[in-house]
């Protein structure tokens, strides 16, 4: 087991990396100071590890909720979110009831934000079960829910007791999830970490197979990774937006097809390509690390094309996005692997070429 | 114009009490950095003082959205706060707009969450407009909405930038809501200002005739008394507790009896006066200063006895409030006039003649 602790001022908690930490009770329970536990799951991952985690909670003593809300990115809504409170506030849980999200980045960012928002803010703690989650929603604190005009438009920083990332619910995932979770540890190597980026090029095969040394590596390098820049600015006004490489465009393919149509990590993998290409044709990126980029993809198994919504539509969509300030898209670009840099002003020429060309019609499979 | 500093850690704003503040946007403008400006009202306080906001806004240079909600506390529900983010996200407010709460409690509420959850965090404004809001919603950074199974269920501790107490926006509001605001005066003088409770005695008749100068003395002595607290205790944890002084009763009433049929002011009164009167029945208060409490209730023209809800209703009501824990009612009693103590172990007999005489059938008007 690894353990990478973050320390973000008040908010220190402990990300725990390793293989049967469901099994392993005592972890978490330290962690519990309420009699009462809420655990919110879905449909998908609740009967493979609810009463994994229940269970042992129930034996210490824990009055013990189970919420299973439907699975998917389309129930990203205040509706979804609402069911939690529903059943928080029929269930007369009280202002110190400890929630717990039980699967993917969907279920972590809901179940935070509901904890951030019940009665003002009660505890609670990270079981993400999919690679995406562990890489991603352990570190940063970032909760929330879509709005049919945007992603992620509603939400709060909200920090964790602790998060356990257990390697073990890997097995369960997916390949086509399991590779959408590979497009964010990617992401970490080619923004701030040549190392990292190297030693993926070489233990692609291993991930691929889900060796679980692997992956305990690959997953507490790219937290620590990320854990660096949150540190460094907290509330996402600087170097944080680096971690946006791939999102702007990514978002944007989201929006325009529809949620859940590409998954998050599939469209934040083909807007890492499309980033790359962009900042190639700006003279930044060589032709052959855009290769080597395109290639750890492929070998991902992950796009590297966008979906083709018409240079306009791209705009449009990006526009609305988070990221804008004062009117103006600003983008994640590559200086080179291991280097990103936010850049506003892109050639709008340059741009139009890579939302004509590096797009294909062919959704993600 | 009198000024209050609040020194909340990293939350440091200060308040501006006095008259004709609206008249001088240069107190506000220093605290709005973006260029967006979203200014929340309703349908009652909008055509009396949005224009006089937004115009020497917009003459500085500032792009003015106005949202205008419903006016009423069962319009505080998420259907409500998600018309802000509507009008928010179709205006393409950025990550930096600021929001401006321009009304009583249920906006600065609501305006209040939608800026802890817009993108995750947008600065805000206060200008509240009603007695109880001024001396309320100014100090402590509660913010949220109603959910079917209770008030203020969800929401989140957000501080304003700054807020603006204008005393002449008072002269507008019905004398029902002026008087459930005095609620909130007297509650500071009986939960903890000995001094201030004797004051009041003397000068309701001036509140009552709103002039100014006492209403400047008023709202700046309440907010101080909040502020002590609220400083002490931040998160809700300890002290702060005594502010829910009448509010255990209230918003049973106010639950019982559906949303706005009782002002929450009014409630908040009929249950101080419940809540001294268990502390008499207790030996704790003596019948001299029930009397007075009741007197100075009465002077501002306020209920001294709740709704007839029933004793079992309002236990059932009370058992779903914030305030429980493992189960126990809470009360803030009375030990005398200017001492408030948190009480979990209320005799049942005592409580149920609460419930039971100091009720009435009749409705405030």
């Amino acid at each position: 087991m690894q353990r990478l602790d973050l320390d973000l001022g008040n908010d220190a908690y402990p990300i725990l990396i390793g293989a049967d930490l469901l099994a392993q009770p005592d972890l978490i329970l330290p962690y519990i100071r309420s009699s009462q536990v809420a655990i919110v799951s879905n449909t998908t991952v609740a009967p493979l590890y609810m009463s994994k985690v229940a269970k042992p909670l129930r034996h210490a003593g824990k009055s013990v909720l189970e919420i299973v809300l439907p699975d998917g990115e389309e129930f990203k809504t205040w509706e979804t979110l609402n069911l939690i409170f529903d059943a928080l506030l029929r269930a007369r849980c009280e202002r110190k009831v400890t929630l717990i999200a039980l699967g993917g980045g969907v279920i972590g960012d809901m179940t935070g934000f509901a904890a951030a928002s019940y009665q003002r803010g009660v505890p609670f703690i990270q079981i993400p079960t999919t690679l995406l989650s562990q890489v991603d929603s352990s570190v940063g604190g970032k909760t929330g829910i879509n709005h049919p005009l945007g992603k992620n438009m509603i939400g709060a920083f909200y920090q964790p007791r602790i998060v356990l990332a257990d390697m073990s619910t890997l097995n369960t995932l997916p390949d086509r999830e399991y590779s959408a979770g590979l497009a964010e540890v990617i992401k970490y190597g080619l923004l701030g970490d040549c190392e990292f980026f190297c030693w993926l090029e070489q233990n692609m095969p291993a991930l691929l197979a889900r060796d679980t040394a692997a992956l305990e590596y690959a997953v507490h390098r790219s937290c620590w990774n990320k854990a660096k820049i949150v540190a460094a600015d907290e509330r996402e006004s600087g170097v944080r937006a680096l971690l946006n490489l791939g999102h702007t465009f990514g978002h944007a393919i989201e929006a325009g097809m529809g949620y859940g149509v590409w998954l998050h990590g599939e469209a934040v993998a083909a807007g890492m390509a499309m980033a790359a290409d962009l900042s190639c044709r700006m003279g930044w990126f060589s032709a052959e690390e855009l290769a080597r980029t395109l290639a750890l993809m492929q070998a991902a198994k992950l796009p590297v094309k966008g979906a083709r919504l018409g240079a306009q539509r791209y705009i449009e969509l990006m526009s609305s996005d988070k990221k804008v300030e004062a009117g103006t898209i600003r983008f994640v670009l590559l200086k080179r692997i291991g280097e990103a840099v936010m850049h506003a002003n892109v050639d709008a020429g340059l741009l139009q070429k890579v939302l004509e060309q590096r797009v294909a019609d062919e959704l993600p499979a």
